[in-house]
């Protein structure tokens, strides 16, 4: 799961204009299948739930696929040998599963191959002391281990002016200390019965004005961090060291978040691009260490520290691949038609990626394993699909959607060149063939908790659907269908081209505190019973997409009758505003 | 604060027979100022209150203190530079502040200098990756990054036959895998009020009978353990890497616990002595990482790490020294007589020891600091001491108390030379003049909470005193009398010899979850007011102690008159037992 607030800042920052969710719609009346009235009520196999259930629970390979592809591979940040690595074990366990025309798919050229080989970081005086640090991802290594007095610079506050001159063979802390909250709050929790039943609400949380104040500083430290960046490099600095960010609830104490740009102001969006390349080392340093090394500054103790970064480009133009695989539909007139299932193989690099998001990834893998285990022959064609570059902007389904469904032109008035793609202005969607075969996409990407139902993204029609599915697996804790939307992930990809793309609501467990991009987002947070109830529930809506008699109904959007309420100009009703 | 429970068991395994508390108690009749008996009103100076509240609350040094003993020094392991920072800066800050004789004292041979300049640990193959580890206490240092094969031996299971003639080069994982609970509980918390109401009852959680299996299973474990180290030094393992300890509600996941015994198998009780040097070189592991490279292993994965232990030994016969400085009493009569405050300085090397004890040690300098910014000319002579070698056995204390108050002779049955001091069977003690005239010592070693109340370790003549003292301080959330005993620090070595040596109640915060001997235990920690608090309290307590017309009063132990009672021997009521 990425963060879209970091990258919808950036965005901001760098476009110094509100980005626009707006959409400008202009594709054809499609064909229709999944446009057919929908009955009232579904045909269930019940003896079928009953299977895959068995499967599920009771032979489940979910913990095994875990611990082979996060213990034995790695982090797996896209573009990294690693990242080749999970591609190529994907394809071939899902070949030796028994699925069908297993393959990885290239979505495009994403930038640099990195990985990190090793990093540490010592204080050498006055307390020779080890400290805890990880490259950030896309760092340049250091000429081996380096040494130098230590610079805090807290750019809210720093007078750049003063610093000149003084920075050659200096080691800089970048960013303020943090606040380092004390846990008061359990940091694993699941959703209790009254919270669910405030999900099937609709909206959630209400909106808030734009915070313009704030928006106003990161515009303000953006410029200021381009400015010190510049003068570091030509002032001859050895490296940079920033402070891990906060967890929610105190979460954070301890521990390393590595996610580029969300805790480094050095490595800010696009890191992976050739042209953004840094050229000053920079590692991740754990908030306490940090700290202690800013208070010792801020008392005048001048102090040393000795790091080594040892980090390897692998490629300048590295391309991005999807691992995919099929069991094939069998009914003639239906086998055209496609169900599909994935999550995100990518990670960043501080633990294995084990929930954000192997977890997601090895359910869909024995999500389709049940389902081969127990012979099913399915109507339409059942499609796995293992994404990568989601941590940097939804890439691998953003460039599956492209290649297979539709693109939109350019529109005619053009985002700046710094909006990531998925927030740009589009322009008329072309759909191919395959757009209206699709019949759904169903996505796990919010950690190891169970399935607790499921985000129905505003589709009205499928959400009666859904209620019926779920309705047997009330045992299993899977009670909620909410109207409500929900982001971050790789559904999203289709969902913007009108395609039924849905994301479970899963138990929060310590993701949002603890593992989402941290060094604790290892095997040891996998929860098996819950990954195993995730795989027998996408099983299920899998097996029940592939047997109905209709296509899923979709949202009306991007329906051309539609469009023209949807970009129409809201009339000028501001008081006095001059014209 | 040190871990009785560890260095019971360690006891236990060593002599093969179950500990005695109990003691051969010979001392004679004391000459009494303190046996006076005790008016039932006490005489409270409530303007001093206020004016020891003001300086305490309002113009407090205590966070200044703690930043500069824990960020300026660091961690403080007996016998280390660091140490001897800190007894040299303590000395020298509490001259500053105007107390008089400030010196440090010598309690003894504590054993060898020791220091980590620098510790990493990362998998070469098949993941290159930074893997978070320290050095074990004591550790000998390899000779630079070495580089082998890791093998993992959990001794409960391992057939160390097995492993001969295959250890030669290699890297041990030494301990079984740990287990990672969700925090599902605060990992900080404050006495309730039901909670402190409780803790007035006697006794507290009922005394349960010896597990007998537990102790059987680490006898084996040690004898197995001393044949593991004899058969790794002679085949040649290269290091051994051991995992860090759970904490309580799963507080132990992600960080480093450090303290050698409790968690390396390797460095067992009195590792710094020079008889039990190591040669094997030894890391202590975050549980998150350990447990990665176990699983590969148990999934047959070759696995080589490369590591760097940098630690260096400073001496063999190293002394330990405590930090002692004065406020003269003026009372021509009682300024013999002394009241003393303290904490201990030392701490284990994972964090820099801020809430253990680095928050005991400046609370007591900011207590005495208070009295002396208030010109308070006390009655009797108020005596600070910081005390060294507390986490190895309460050594600073012990060496001080025998020094200045009490010494017990041999027994006739000595125990084994295994067993801690504070453990052994003793003889007949003698007291000096100065164990007449110690009239009170106070210390505070449960972190960095603030003072709830006191524990009069069953002085029931006490009682009465300290509840009429801590009435005016309900606003401060000091609220409770308990009879209850408490253990595991420097008030123990005073309460051995029959002289009163209380510990305060404390919040407890998330020092047993957390901080207390582990990476965590930084100054983020500290809770400024909590601090100032116990300072005002303690410089209270030190006040009313000086002032008072009597002494305070005594246990009855170590009385000659109640001596006969307590070393009869029961009668033997067994039945059917061979004489």
């Amino acid at each position: 799961m990425f963060s879209p607030r970091r990258l919808a800042l950036a965005c901001v920052t760098a476009s110094l204009a509100l980005p626009a969710f707006a959409v400008e719609k202009k594709a054809e009346k499609p064909v229709a299948p999944y446009d057919v009235a929908q009955p009232a009520a579904e045909t269930l196999d019940l003896n079928m739930y009953a299977r895959i259930r068995e499967e599920g629970l009771r032979h489940s390979h979910v913990m095994q696929l875990a611990d082979a592809l996060n213990d034995g591979i790695g982090p797996r940040l896209t573009g990294s040998p690693n990242m080749a690595k999970a591609n190529a074990w994907t394809r071939d366990t899902l070949t030796t599963m028994g699925l069908e025309n297993a393959h990885l798919e290239d979505w495009g050229e994403f930038g640099m191959g990195w990985q990190q080989i090793n990093t540490w970081v010592r204080m050498v005086s006055p307390d020779p002391e080890p400290l805890w640090a990880q490259a950030a991802p896309w760092s340049p290594a250091t000429a081996g281990p380096v040494k130098g007095e230590v610079v805090y610079v807290d750019l809210a506050t720093v007078d750049l002016d003063k610093l000149q001159g003084k920075l050659a063979g200096k080691i800089v802390l970048l960013g303020a200390m943090r606040s380092t909250p004390d846990i008061t709050e359990p940091l694993f929790t699941r959703y209790t019965d009254a919270q669910l039943k405030e999900l099937e609400a609709y909206p959630g949380p209400r909106r808030t004005g734009v915070d313009r104040a704030a928006i106003a500083e990161t515009i303000r430290l953006d410029a200021l961090r381009t400015r010190a960046l510049k003068m570091f490099a030509s002032e001859g600095v050895l490296a940079i060291v920033t402070p891990s960010r906060d967890g929610r609830n105190g979460g954070g104490t301890g521990i390393i978040f590595d996610d580029n740009g969300a805790n480094s102001l050095v490595n800010a969006l696009h890191a992976q691009k050739p042209e953004n390349k840094q050229t000053i080392p920079n590692a991740v340093m754990m908030v306490e260490h940090y700290n202690r090394l800013a208070r010792m500054i801020a008392a005048h103790v001048p102090v040393t520290v000795e790091l080594n970064i040892e980090t390897k480009f692998t490629g300048d133009h590295e391309h991005g691949f999807n691992t995919v695989a099929e069991i094939p539909g069998t009914d003639p007139k239906l086998k055209d038609e496609v169900v599909m299932v994935g999550g995100h193989l990518d990670s960043w690099i501080s633990g294995t990626g084990a929930t954000d998001n192997g977890a997601g990834s090895v359910v869909a893998m024995e999500a389709v394993r049940i389902l081969k285990a127990l012979e099913i022959k399915p109507r339409r064609t059942i499609r796995i699909a293992l994404w990568s570059g989601e941590e940097q902007g939804i890439y691998g389904s953003g460039g599956y959607v492209k290649q297979h469904f539709g693109t939109f032109a350019e529109p005619e008035k053009p985002s700046p060149a710094s909006t990531p793609d998925f927030m740009r202005l589009h322009g008329k969607l072309t759909t191919t063939r395959e757009w209206e075969t699709l019949d759904a996409y169903y996505n796990l990407d919010n950690g190891t908790g169970m399935v607790r139902g499921v985000y129905t993204q505003g589709n009205f029609g499928i959400a009666p659907i859904f209620a019926q599915w779920i309705a047997p697996l009330k045992d299993l804790g899977v009670t909620t269908v909410t109207t409500r939307d929900t982001g971050g992930t790789d559904h999203l990809s289709f969902d913007a081209v009108g395609l039924p793309g849905f994301q479970f609501i899963q138990d929060p467990m310590d993701y949002d505190t603890r593992t989402h991009h941290s060094d604790m987002d290892t095997v040891d947070r996998l929860h098996a019973f819950d990954l195993e109830q995730a795989a027998v529930v996408e099983a299920i809506f899998l097996y029940n997409t592939a047997q109905r008699e209709q296509m899923m109904p979709r949202k009306p959007f991007p329906h051309p009758e539609n469009e023209k309420k949807l970009t129409a100009p809201l009339p000028d009703i501001y008081p006095n505003a001059v014209k």
